[in-house]
């Protein structure tokens, strides 16, 4: 059913059935490490070159998360997926043995959300009864793409966030039950610029479209932060979480304790030396098999609002002078009828 | 309604109630330039760099698709757009000033078949009343980002294709009149890797990905080539058509007479040197608007199989000895009664 502006609250919801996470060294000693279901040590997980690296994750983290769910491949209708990368490299090369179709995403860091939003849609339209959503990054291949060669060994200023090496899939249905997590509404984000230029400080690009989508949210749905557990944005970091918190107490609603940042808790930035905090496709998508959704399965929240925002960051328009747009797509995520 | 393994037949089809196509003088120069809505005579779009170029080529393709459909931009529920640029340089800033909600997608030349795809799923799902879908592509933009900077005028073999400078957006709705073409159903593609390894013939790179798609189409509505009055591929030029038809004729399906390629349509490859034919997101999306759908409201053909087809050709992933994978998205467009 259509709600406001830009929402969906779905008469079918879909099922979270199937879940898993791969992650590299530094992820997995992290906070959050323990519910990352695949750490590998070796950065190249085995390949010839970073990107084959994340394309190896991907694959591996959609065949984990099959054999976790027991679901077979071919039972899965379509694959929202996508990366960081130009032309989805990761991606592009990650399913091609899966041979599901593939609608290939690119929505920055907010990419878990877009994928789990149309694979929700999918369901919710009765036009499949399995899809996956899965997002990767690779610290490795975003620095290459988007910052340094990692052997010039450059500074990074404390606002700068750290790229999770790391790739959560999801096998959404129509099919579940009521102990299972399921989406139970969407808010679509469109591209937000109020100007940010700084390559170095992804939060503030993209904190503008995380209070964009979340005063949509509550707009459409008629609700506030009281209506929420929990209300869990993707990669702001310390700065941006501090900027988000700031827009919307200024439009009276106020966040303290009610509000988190995936990439806060993947990494512990003191002591990992991770500066703002962790960010990327990985960010989101691992925190949430491996942190969010266990949460959820817990008891801890019964309803959170799940916020994967994206730095529309590219060299060539920022060398040219041009700004970094941001853009966030919420998911609703539920468990259990609230009392 | 769910066909086979990659189809759905829509029960809800998908009106296509606006278009507009905007494009370069080299377009406007070609076999189908008087169906071209703006033919801008300035490469740069009077902007500053070919990026801002290719953006402002999109925000012009949107606001003319929806004043030729006398349609409201706010009556836009959500748009799905991309280009072939990392990280959709051209869709982030093209689409700013709309303030639709946005799906960010990435299927290379074939994207405006995946935004008709999951467009037409929503308006099917009844997950919004209107949509857009859109795709771009620029000579320049393109060639620097894969190939060789202009001003290094490199020879450029037979077998390459010629990217469109151009742009195709089309507006969806649930509600149309029979007079109208609409979207009746839709073939996913998945990733198809064959192996080609040749970064001048996209051709061959994508051919067996739509040779792909089209049997998987026939193989789900149970249906050959005569239950189309057409069946028009995206840019696979003239020497991906001749693989397309090989391929095809081995499963014992000739094609003669019944394909055709927007790549061989929008250019004149002998008179304006173009070699093996037209290519980029610009292709297919200018090509539907420009040709194949007023051909269709002309009564030309009444069921045509659309099938954009994408390379996923990458700089990085190429000079890393990678191949070229391959994508095809099937739509299919009818125009009333078939008799």
């Amino acid at each position: 059913m259509q709600k406001g502006k830009a929402s969906l609250c779905l008469e079918h919801p879909a099922y979270i059935i199937g879940m898993a996470s791969v992650a590299g060294k530094k992820e997995g000693e992290g906070p959050i490490g323990s519910g990352i279901d695949v750490v590998e040590q070796d950065p190249m997980f085995g390949a010839d070159n970073w990107e084959q690296a994340e394309s190896a994750m991907q694959k591996q983290a959609a065949d984990l998360a099959l054999e976790k769910g027991d679901i077979h491949r071919r039972d899965i209708r379509y694959l929202f997926a996508g990366d960081l990368l130009g032309q989805l490299i990761a991606t592009s090369f990650g399913t091609v043995d899966l041979e599901i179709p593939l609608f290939g995403l690119y929505g920055a860091c907010s990419t878990i959300g877009e994928a789990l939003s149309l694979g929700a849609m999918c369901i919710d339209g009765n036009q499949a009864d399995k899809v996956m959503a899965m997002a990767s990054s690779h610290y490795a291949t975003a620095e290459k793409q988007f910052r340094f060669p990692l052997g010039y060994g450059n500074q990074r200023p404390k606002c700068t966030t750290w790229t999770v090496t790391g790739c959560g899939a999801l096998v959404l249905s129509g099919q579940g039950s009521e102990d299972q997590v399921k989406i139970t509404g969407i808010t679509t984000g469109r591209m937000v610029d109020m100007g940010a230029k700084d390559s170095m400080n992804m939060g503030a690009a993209m904190a503008p479209a995380a209070w964009d989508t979340i005063m949509q949210n509550f707009k459409d749905f008629g609700v506030d932060e009281n209506w929420y557990d929990q209300i869990i944005t993707g990669d702001l970091g310390e700065v941006g979480q501090k900027i988000l918190l700031d827009f919307m107490k200024n439009e009276g609603h106020d966040l303290t304790g009610k509000h988190t940042d995936c990439g806060l808790h993947i990494y512990d930035n003191q002591k990992q030396d991770t500066h703002s905090g962790g960010s990327g496709c990985g960010c989101a998508a691992v925190t949430l098999c491996a942190w969010i959704l266990p949460e959820m399965l817990k008891g801890t929240w019964k309803r959170v609002l799940f916020v994967p925002t994206g730095a529309l960051l590219s060299t060539v328009s920022y060398n040219e002078g041009q700004s970094i747009p941001g853009i966030a797509h919420g998911v609703i995520l539920e468990r259990k009828k609230r009392s």
